[in-house]
């Protein structure tokens, strides 16, 4: 089956917004097996929108929309989908009655009762997270139509509980793929390693570069989802194996659940001073549910006399070689191990912009990382060339992150110095 | 002048990347001034980019496209869009000398090389932030095409520096917008305070939902840029006085931008202390450059020794009323402020999920401001039943800035409450 998706929504279409309902339902069709040929934008604009619609039932068996279901005028997917399909819209009772306890004690006009009329004998997909159901139906000429709410937020839950269910009974085979994530090696010099298994057809296998690092994704497609998985499995050991220990997970969501993950398995505590990062390391730490088990305690150590006073950073190494060295990085990561009683502790420092500091460049950050017996440091520098802000202080994280996995798996770090005994 | 916007990449299709560059173009051809009315992905196919490419030129005047100009196979922008357009593709010297100069000491091959053919005759864009060229050619009948690389850190400089200004020549007319930011209300009754002001063809007013914020953006259309801007100022003061107090800014970048720029101007310190926000307070001010000056200090105290260590929370308030506490809020604010001998302290503690804690509901957040002589409180429940703890720590520091803001500003708090003189 072939499918398209279409937005609706000036604000898309104006570049106020960036897209990202596309890139959900796109997943979700992917993963039913159906073939996205294309995927459109336009504005809240009934005409252009009726004869999108018209092109995409002439190419696509499935068309979803998403967007233009509220209730002020100018949402008009609804009426648009509807009239095109030749249905009138009608009061669905219990969407009505889901709104006035809704609305209960608040205003509830015309405009709110207008979400509740929905293309005669559709099926309702319930709204969860706001008031804006969605439906699906299929047209006089057996073409399926979804249609669903713009916000993310209430357009994730109702794709994933009501949505996919529906469309499922069209899905006649299934995609499945599997992500293969590695950290300290380019896109470039792993296309190199996999090229030859880049080659085939079915599994595929092909690379993907993100901010600071990059993944591997084998795709299959087969009758069931099971097959298709079980297509995939040989391929991804071997790119697995390929890839080394740059390879820090297969199909996990990132660095920090890897971490947090393995430190609640060693029972091991871990404990962060961070200066040029500002507090992003425990940040995207504690986003991980169950961190307060494996991280107590995080220090943002921002001016010098705050990592003398709450670290013991020697006031003469601040003095004479400056907040920006590889040994007040030692001290940082040392002093809160102990301050926390932790069994890691993490220190970052380092000038992550605008301006040069102390003399030292941008860019220029260290990271130590202490475990009581030995303090290891990684030393980033020039980094392409790039320089905002945002990008190095996440590279910075993500590289303490890194080193603290190595340790945590008995792996030999990368671009790491063993240092003085704690 | 119609423009039109289509991105090319398979992995845009099945919604393994979310596009991000149709956003950054649709807004500066807007910006010229130019009429989009659509814009579409496809995947890495010649012959659906040509099909979409025709289409596109039959509606539209101005075709942008991005993604699919790197070294490898599977980009096939260029030739696609040359073959369609009857150019052959030359060796650009300018570039090949660039290439060589990028690679030198590393392997340059065919498909490097393959990078600096470009379309006979066209305006050569160079990538300052990596390898592929983009460039811009007017066809035979008049149509202008342009093409952008699909990195986003490649996109978003060549677009401004360089396809900005070759696309001006085509401007006759401009747009401008100013946006008006506001916390604290909703969209709906944002809407309802300025419903008349939203009725105008130019200027136009519209409002827009954020994650935990709202702002109402103002756009006119003129002959240049500094017209368009005049009309825009009226409405948008008349706008920002509808919506009072809630408003933080018109066109600033964020809540956090306008606090540590007014703790610069009023030189005041900041001192934070978190719990369940984990270091996304302190995070989100530190990415200011310029923090360093307002924000010598941060502590994520995420367990209750570490509270009662580092902050001196009462260990007996902790054993009988908890962690999660306005007593316990009341005394981390309090005691960071001391510790690092600033203006202001922030406390934040609270259940950002996914499971209850002490008894108390996820979305219970309690958020403390000390500046020396009263404390303040502001407590967040329910949450409209949002319980994402990605979403509710970055709504818990956001009101966190929010009630930083109003003190600075010598505003009235919203649901606050004054407490015990510190």
């Amino acid at each position: 089956m072939k499918a398209e998706i279409i937005s609706v929504g000036t604000e898309l279409l104006l570049g106020q917004v960036i897209n990202s309902d596309t890139a959900y339902v796109a997943r979700e069709l992917a993963a039913l097996g159906f073939d996205i040929r294309y995927t459109c934008t336009v504005g809240d604009n009934s005409r252009r929108l009726a004869e999108t619609l018209q092109n995409a039932f002439a190419h696509s068996d499935i068309v979803v929309t998403t967007g233009g279901l509220g209730p002020t005028d100018d949402d008009l997917t609804k009426q648009t989908c509807a009239a095109a399909a030749g249905r009138k819209l009608v009061c669905h009772e219990g969407t009505k009655q889901r709104l006035e306890t809704y609305f209960k004690g608040r205003e509830f006009g015309q405009s709110q009762m207008n979400q509740a009329m929905l293309p005669q004998g559709c099926t309702v997909f319930q709204n969860d997270h706001g008031t804006a159901p969605g439906c699906g139906f299929t047209t006089e000429d057996g073409k399926v139509l979804v249609m669903l709410p713009g916000p993310p937020r209430e357009l994730l839950p109702m794709l994933q509980n009501y949505a996919v269910p529906y469309l499922s009974q069209w899905a006649d085979g299934a995609i499945s793929s599997t992500n293969i994530h590695a950290f300290g090696i380019g896109e470039g010099s792993a296309a190199e390693k996999i090229s030859d298994l880049m080659q085939g057809a079915n599994p595929t296998a092909a690379t993907y570069a993100l901010e600071d690092e990059m993944y591997v994704r084998v795709t299959a497609k087969a009758k069931t989802k099971e097959e298709a998985q079980a297509l995939c499995k040989p391929l991804a050991a071997q790119v697995q194996q390929r890839l080394g220990d740059f390879v820090y997970g297969t199909d996990v969501a990132s660095l920090e659940v890897v971490v947090v993950r393995e430190l609640q398995k060693q029972g091991k505590m871990l404990a962060t001073a961070e200066s040029c990062t500002g507090g992003m390391l425990a940040e995207r730490i504690t986003d991980i549910a169950g961190a307060s088990q494996v991280f107590h305690m995080g220090l943002v150590t921002y001016a010098n006399e705050i990592k003398n006073m709450l670290l013991g950073v020697p006031q003469e190494i601040l003095n004479t070689k400056g907040a920006v060295c590889p040994e007040t990085a030692f001290a940082m990561a040392q002093g809160v191990r102990q301050k926390a009683g932790a069994d890691f502790g993490i220190g970052i420092t380092g000038v992550a912009g605008p301006k040069t500091s102390e003399g030292k460049p941008v860019g220029y950050i260290l990271i130590a990382l202490a475990d009581g017996e030995h303090t290891y440091l990684r030393t980033m520098t020039g980094q392409g060339g790039r320089k905002d802000r945002d990008y190095l202080r996440h590279l910075a994280a993500s590289n303490a992150l890194d080193m603290l996995r190595r340790r945590l798996f008995g792996l030999p770090d990368i671009e790491c110095t063993a240092f003085e005994k704690h």
